[in-house]
């Protein structure tokens, strides 16, 4: 019985997110959904990025998903671009963002004047992995404070994401930690990831990040 | 129906929850159940705490929850300590470990001859949280490259924890973050929380932290 809920859940979401899919193909946009641990820097990267994507006309929107609070949302709106906050806890605080939380809040958008809207999901590298949330690429974020090891153990979510971001460089002269390491474990998963390491704090490597992004899109 | 379902699940693993604490008074061990994001440190955090813990004669075990490989229980089977791997991609790739996980790993052990016993759960700021594996402390570790703001985005974690071990401290002078702040965010969700600071990398702090987990057994 219960195996029977679980597979409806995961049905209706599954087609909810092909309709997503249908309206950004209709309108004209592509959806990123970016996903990492709590604390990766998911918040700081697009702060960077987006007036970056700004500079070669690109027009963006994010949806941040949190589980309670708007300080993401708050730094975003800075950025004079669109924001839709989803708090999760209106839902039970859930871990992850499904479909169904996506369709309401990309209506909440003008689609027609956009060219890319990021989901910011739940800091969680376990369950946002299992909800297609209707997004045409999905990007894992992992900073090198995390250790080598987590694409061997949380798989899932480095096998459903075609791009990964290795944040924090800056700070790999104060770490035990080898980065080559960690993109052999992210290869070993999936073997077609295209990976780019950067800094969100000091902006190394935002360059190919901005040109992997607009290629993407 | 959804509803009801949920609430069955979570009523049966409180029973579960409770039948563990019973057998850890009967038995006269403390069982402590360790959580945080994935990457904060948790396994070189018990490779430095547990040869404390031993040298003062408490005798201890770990249950190693992982949604996939054996690597973590393998750090720790060095220390010539009992161990039990959960890996929870048997039971789906669960994000958390429930008391119907844990009550047969306790089972592996000679109870008799344990002081505490450790549980690793799986690296989630999120859902682990929500189930009580039957531990008398709940311990959640929080890494410096996390950002302050954790406590007031993951609430829960913070609520249900007794104790908050704020780690990977060498790491702040190459950081823009304020320990304080953390610590006043925790204590806006859990003004009980009991904070300690530390490297598990450098083994600062490790002092206080051995005693507090000795006060806590």
């Amino acid at each position: 019985m219960k195996i029977q809920i679980v597979r409806d859940v995961l049905e209706a979401n599954d087609q909810l997110a092909g309709d997503i899919r249908n309206v950004a193909k209709k309108e004209g946009f592509t959806l990123m959904n970016i996903m990492s641990s709590p604390g990766s820097g998911k918040t700081t990267l697009l702060e960077r990025l987006i007036p970056a994507l700004t500079k070669k006309e690109i027009r963006t929107a994010v949806i941040e998903g949190d589980i309670t609070t708007t300080a993401d949302a708050e730094r975003i709106v800075r950025m004079n671009i669109p924001v839709a906050q989803i708090n999760t806890e209106a839902f039970g605080g859930d871990c992850h963002l499904g479909a169904e939380v996506i369709l309401p809040a990309l209506h909440q958008f003008d689609l027609s004047s956009l060219d890319l809207i990021f989901i910011e999901n739940v800091g969680n590298l376990v369950c946002p992995a299992e909800f297609d949330t209707g997004a045409n690429v999905n990007v894992v974020v992992i900073s090198t404070t995390e250790g080598e090891d987590k694409p061997l153990k949380y798989p899932l979510m480095f096998r459903v994401c075609q791009v990964a971001v290795i944040n924090k460089i800056d700070l790999l002269p104060h770490l035990d930690f080898d980065i080559q390491i960690l993109e052999e474990n992210i290869r070993k998963i999936n073997p077609m990831m295209e990976i780019v390491s950067c800094s969100a704090q000091t902006g190394a490597g935002f360059d190919e990040l901005t040109k992997l992004v607009i290629a993407k899109r």
